[in-house]
């Protein structure tokens, strides 16, 4: 969309806002801000306001930098939780979907990412460090890595693995092999082949 | 996404009003929410407030109804354009499309939509009286229907030119036809007989 057919400086300042957002192009923005111009001003007050206060108000968990309201998250603080478990995540996006499995009653640690040298990511930046002193701290029996299956996934886990190595903390990975509902002859090799290697007792 | 799954207010309470927008449903807003986590704070800020002063600062012009900073838009108090053509539009996006194309140099009516009864959409929720009163009071020699093809767009123009049938102004309407670029054996049968009903000179 060319600059200079923007009718009002306002207009071209939200849309270009507007089309930072990821998956939003010029021409999804401006419809976005032509939606927002039709609705009433409080309502557009609020949608403003809500997207300010997350950024403002929002809190990091104390002992495992998810997103909380307070000083500690729900999950760390919520005493039904099994302490001694702790599943190590990229980001809150994976915590939220963990939950919503409701297959692990552990506690999480948030990375902030993984580990990509070509996207200037080094372990210094990540939550690495934080991790290792919780589970020197004692208490923690068993670290899970749920990460990607990917190269930055893997090259992360690897790096958290040796840091850990010492602790004698029980170190274990998610399960890698046929998605559910996926049918075998669409299966990548590497993926079938993960999932031959850990073939687990068939359960009647 | 289960609404408990949040780990924070705050984030539940900016998903909802990002899964507002058009075309973005909870996940993709889950996705934006956590973007603009990951942003500066004042980057944030300039966001917020980019759309709230668009919602709180435009102006619509007094003559066409375009979205304007001040009280006339840009189009209008240009006096290098015909003042005498004026072409209907449903809204602010068609005015910028045809902006685009650089092939017209009148002025604009923007409606603010089409007559469609089933949406609750009534001639007099629309500009189209302002327009009438535009063309009565003088130095407006052709107005130029440029509507969706649509059955409300039909309906909106033949209502529009009924009202102006008494002026005396020449109505013009935006043809119809086979698009630039499309082979004609995918052309609607609808499409395909307008434009050969509507056929033009061949120019060499």
């Amino acid at each position: 969309m060319n600059q200079q057919s923007y009718p009002s400086y306002l207009l071209e300042n939200a849309v270009t806002h507007l089309a930072k957002l990821p998956g939003v192009g010029r021409k999804s923005a401006l419809r976005l801000a032509l939606h927002l111009l039709r609705q009433d001003e409080r309502e557009v007050q609020d949608f403003a306001q809500s997207v300010l206060l997350l950024r403002q108000e929002v809190h990091y968990c104390r002992v495992c930098r998810n997103i909380a309201d307070g000083d500690i998250c729900q999950i760390c603080s919520d005493p039904g939780r099994d302490q001694s478990r702790v599943c190590v995540v990229e980001t809150i996006k994976e915590v939220m979907l963990i939950e919503q499995t409701g297959q692990y009653k552990g506690l999480y640690h948030v990375l902030g990412g993984v580990i990509s040298p070509m996207d200037g990511i080094h372990p210094g930046d990540l939550e690495i460090e934080s991790l290792v002193e919780r589970v020197a701290a004692g208490g923690v029996q068993e670290v899970v890595l749920a990460l990607s299956a990917t190269m930055e996934g893997d090259t992360t886990a690897y790096y958290i693995a040796k840091k850990l190595a010492q602790t004698g903390v029980s170190l274990t990975t998610i399960a890698r092999g046929i998605s559910v509902g996926d049918e075998l002859q669409y299966a990548d090799e590497l993926t079938l082949g993960k999932s031959i290697l850990n073939r687990i007792p068939y359960q009647l």
